[in-house]
């Protein structure tokens, strides 16, 4: 079976960067990814250059990366315009955020989630009209709690992602930015997802903040879901909580559903490579992981591609 | 519903460190981890002290941890001259690794697995004639696979969980000493240890060497396991992976289980005044984990104990 394991982090690990990675790093950097066997990058965000400008050369990293083949070429765009400009530059998938908590939402984007959903609506109204059709893929965010508000109403995540669905949206998949999920809510909150919206249901994006990102995922698997986020090294997650490791780690999830018996099409080898260049372009940043320290272990074979190397996987020192 | 965590910090983590902590401070921490609600402790380890002379005070430990009311003073014995001195501490429980890997079998206690077999039956002959009759269980160390040997057959493992029974075994747990285990491996070897080994099936002692502990807690969970070793601050494990942490984190495990509806009668904020103890007695000593680093958070409830602070379980800058 083939999970997707989509790679988040030359958007959301490089956007909680302060420093900007050149075009050129993050352009080497997308093509080791993909060369690894990641057939999905989620690569820059198309929002305001002065809100986040480690984003400003989206457009340049999404044309460089339209000519790796076979790769899925994904962006995120917070809105109408950012939208505009990712089907402008040719993006095969676009992501939105949509957040369950009313105060995130005003915080995040500055909409309420009544409107941020109607944006939805008009994205997918624009996509309809384009001549590339590109994938717009809503992300509620908060689904399992927000930083301001606290628990968040389950019953209005799912009122939320009916509504999305409703309004154009291929997919819609459920968010963990501050890692406050756990895997008895992501069983429940996908289950609903599932018998709710059917072949719409998207993906997890799951952040590691207290170590249950992983434990996050096997509670997702059980529930039938078959995308998962992650980022190389783990980076991205939240600037306001020293300590907090980010993303799922990529090299980590990688090494379990292989393990597992599932397919990813990822190669260990590829992704220490990848982070070579990672490493080499943000020097002192914190990388995150624990395969890139240990190696895949002695016995440890890939779902279909059979046995690798005990270091498999393991970060040069 | 209750699960049982099983703090093993006081051996598995300080028979790993090269310091030797004070006697005094080992039941510093010990009391401490009891006061926020530990209601089992593997204080000790009863091996040589030429071996482990981090464990040379295991007797006076032993004793000491025994006039905490309430609290269950567990201790492992590698081979029955341990057993006999930990019976004679009074111990309530004794913990013996018999490994399903015959290599590390002969590396870690000299014996063959077989004949680690028979000296769980002489300990049990013991433990019947002595007259405290401690609990005597067994973990099957390697397996899920072993740094020497690679893959471990399953089969093999759950015969020799069924002759350990037959010894006179308390219960049978699983060990994940190295960090090899997938959830869906574990999913499987506890499936077919409850079929086995019924009311003798033990618990799970998982590593977080490739980041996989509480996804194995997970999947062992999801297949009725109710008992799960952790160490405070992750001490422990594997001294020869540099980088690779070592046992599951107590405070994540606590904060996962009580966010899913799990009693485990554990307090995080008596953990984190357990951490400080274990701080200041090992100045220097990497601490692992991320509860600790970014509190509980918000809207965070425990099972039967209603909400908890945000910052419930963060640890002293």
């Amino acid at each position: 079976m083939f999970i997707l394991v989509s790679e988040v982090g030359p958007r959301d690990g490089l956007q909680s960067v302060h420093r900007t990675m050149a075009t050129d790093r993050k352009l080497a950097w997308i093509a080791a990814l993909a060369a690894a066997g990641c057939r999905e990058i989620e690569v820059g965000s198309f929002v305001h250059p002065k809100l986040l400008p480690q984003m400003a050369d989206a457009e340049a990293v999404v044309r460089g990366a339209l000519a790796i083949p076979g790769l899925t070429v994904m962006a995120l765009a917070p809105n109408l315009k950012g939208v505009e400009r990712a089907i402008a530059a040719g993006a095969h998938k676009i992501t939105m955020p949509v957040s369950a908590s009313e105060s995130h939402s005003l915080a995040n984007i500055r909409m309420t989630t009544e409107e941020a959903i109607a944006e939805v609506g008009r994205a997918c109204a624009l996509r309809d009209a384009s001549a590339t059709r590109p994938g717009i893929e809503a992300g509620i965010s908060t689904a399992f709690g927000c930083t301001i508000e606290g628990r968040v109403d389950e019953d209005r995540v799912i009122r939320i992602a009916v509504a999305l669905a409703g309004q154009g949206a291929d997919s819609v998949g459920l968010s963990d930015g501050v890692g406050y999920a756990n895997p008895a809510q992501v069983k429940r909150l996908f289950t609903r997802l599932h018998a709710e919206l059917g072949d719409k249901a998207g993906g997890a994006h799951l952040h590691n903040t207290r170590g249950q990102g992983l434990a996050n995922v096997v509670a997702a698997l059980d529930v039938g879901v078959i995308t998962f986020d992650a980022s190389q090294g783990g980076i991205g997650g939240c600037p306001y909580s020293p300590g907090a490791t980010g993303n799922i780690v990529t090299e980590d999830l990688v090494w379990m559903l292989e393990a597992m018996g599932l397919d990813t099409g990822i190669d260990l080898d590829g992704m220490a490579r990848a982070r070579a260049i990672l490493a080499a372009s943000l020097p002192g940043e914190p990388l995150y992981g624990h395969l890139p320290d240990v190696g895949a272990g002695k016995g440890f074979s890939y779902a279909t591609r059979g046995p690798a190397m005990e270091t498999a996987g393991k970060a040069a020192a």
